[in-house]
């Protein structure tokens, strides 16, 4: 940090379990990366290739050279595996992770309809050769998963391997977790968290308002995923008290009193 | 592309009639440019200068030298040409062009409220000098033109010598062929394509909504303009199937079924 | 400018006193200040470091050094004044100050409660040792302050010290001068100019609506906020007339009407 403030909430440092943020390069050149990586690699605690960009970027190499460099772990969005999957090239896919040298895979069944029990085994097979996020929720904004069917999916998909679940909202934040207008269904969010650990779950929150909400109701250092990389320094003052939504949230009532 | 996929739908390439995406560049610095063009210069086949920013940005022959090494023609956006014209400058215009080399020309009225026969003559004239886009619709959102008199100006345009027609948008997609929620006009595009060919159209869609409901409704291989630098990637993600949106739009139902 | 115009509306040059953008940098690396400055410095006369984002963004020594270079003034974000305020730390705040050698600073109420003779006391008190900037409005977008009190609350600003003062409009620009919508409270801008001199306010103005409704209202020389840096270019063609949404405002109707 460039100075002292007092009265900060304590924050998580690297590696991180809790408190963790995930950010989205969705097409970032090779420049691009290194700007995002010079501001953002002490917050950042894993990137994902959004969906299938890694496909179509050219220079993949090199741009995973310099998340290397910068001690950032990268995976493929969840899309890619689902690619691979429909078309029953998951061998290729495995070959892929390995060729690329990745350390992290993202199972997920947002775009497809997949039988559970299938995709629990892929996370067992894939687990022995990566770390795995398992990603639960649809991409589909019509497709309503309730409460209960959210808690026994990512209970699943923890015991089947997934070192975390992640809860799905897409690039846009209005699917899955979120209504279609971006508001947090908050219910939802209580309910899961009677029953998952909550260092166990990425919440995908794009936008600031669901950053903000999760931040109020489970503190400074909840993980948060699906983050722009122009939003990480935004974020980070977000976990810290130091941005408007957020600003009284961590002080002393006290503090306050004494400038009126 | 870094891997293999199978059943990807057939992309044209370089140098397109059809499938091609036009970029907007609204100010990029000069390493800014470098960086999209080294990021997209397989999937954008052209690039305009947005309405009248290439009066302000700095460094514009610079920006063109870098356009041109990568093989990307630029032209200016049409409220320039408008911009001249309504002074009494068309000889300049027509100078600016051979001083900058360009070999295309956008020719609009979306700002203004020009004689069709004169908009025409326009259009004829430039067409001996560069090759020209012209451009259909209304900047003012109060402007509703019905589908008929799309048809016949876009025909004429054709006529009077215009490679191509585009659909107008602007840069945020809220006027002319969509609603102002950012909507399509679907009744209209489908009218329009009853009589002119869908490679002599280019559709701005700057939003993803709209992106996804022309390759939905015409393929891969539909002409999309007005795409932010960062959203080129993403695009091609769609037109090849690879995001969620498009997803299952271009597979067959047996290898869906596989899954479940 | 790259070529000649007629009939552009006069704009005033640096040091400008009205005509005045304030650019937001909410986290830019070391490079894309770089970027920025190569595309703006003719445009933009100060620039803020949005609210606490010095705290986390690394380099910060390097990246004042890059705006200094290029002849920009830089101050922080009212949001860290305050943070330093509620903490009891002012003495700290003015050292910081000093350290990084900033000659402008930004008192604010935004994010707390403060009263308004102990503001007034801190912007007496800045103003000894830099040029200050003083925000009126408040980020709760539940409080709504009447026409009055913004003329009383910025007068008795203005009468402490401040070199401008500033309306209030976040980085979303959807509180204080606006309505949550994005919509202008133009009732509330139209009564304070009544009072307070057009080029001693700073409207913060960060959706191109906004930007669009104030050049209208007051012309091309306005002084705007929080513009974000990739939008400093299109800010320009709007105040010049070289954008659809004030093509028309600056012609004489004579010259449009020859066209039809």
């Amino acid at each position: 940090m460039n100075y002292e403030l007092t009265h900060l909430p304590q924050r998580t440092s690297k590696p991180r379990d809790s408190g963790f943020t995930m950010a989205m390069d969705k097409g970032l050149s090779l420049r691009e990366t290194e700007n995002f990586v010079e501001v953002a690699s002490e917050y950042v605690d894993i990137v994902k290739l959004g969906w299938a960009t890694s496909f179509v970027t050219p220079n993949l190499d090199q741009k995973l050279d310099i998340y290397r460099a910068a001690g950032i772990p990268v995976y493929f969005g969840g899309t890619l595996f689902e690619a691979f999957i429909v078309r029953g090239q998951f061998e290729d896919y495995r070959r892929l992770l390995d060729k690329y040298k990745l350390q992290f895979a993202e199972i997920s069944d947002g775009s497809i309809e997949m039988d559970h029990e299938l995709k629990c085994k892929y996370i067992r097979t894939l687990a022995e050769q990566t770390t795995v996020l398992s990603e639960v929720g649809s991409k589909d904004d019509q497709k309503i998963i309730p409460p209960y069917k959210w808690i026994s999916l990512m209970q699943a998909e923890l015991d089947a391997g997934a070192w975390k679940v992640i809860g799905e909202a897409r690039e846009s934040g209005n699917v899955g977790l979120f209504r279609s207008t971006g508001e947090v269904r908050s219910g939802l969010v209580e309910e899961i968290l009677t029953k998952i650990p909550f260092e166990k779950i990425i919440w995908e929150a794009p936008q600031k308002a669901q950053q903000v909400f999760f931040i109020k109701l489970l503190g400074a250092n909840v993980n948060l995923g699906n983050i722009a990389p122009n939003e990480i320094v935004p974020l980070e003052t977000i976990r810290l008290g130091l941005r408007g939504d957020t600003f009284t949230h961590f002080l002393d009532k006290g503090m306050l009193d004494k400038l009126v």
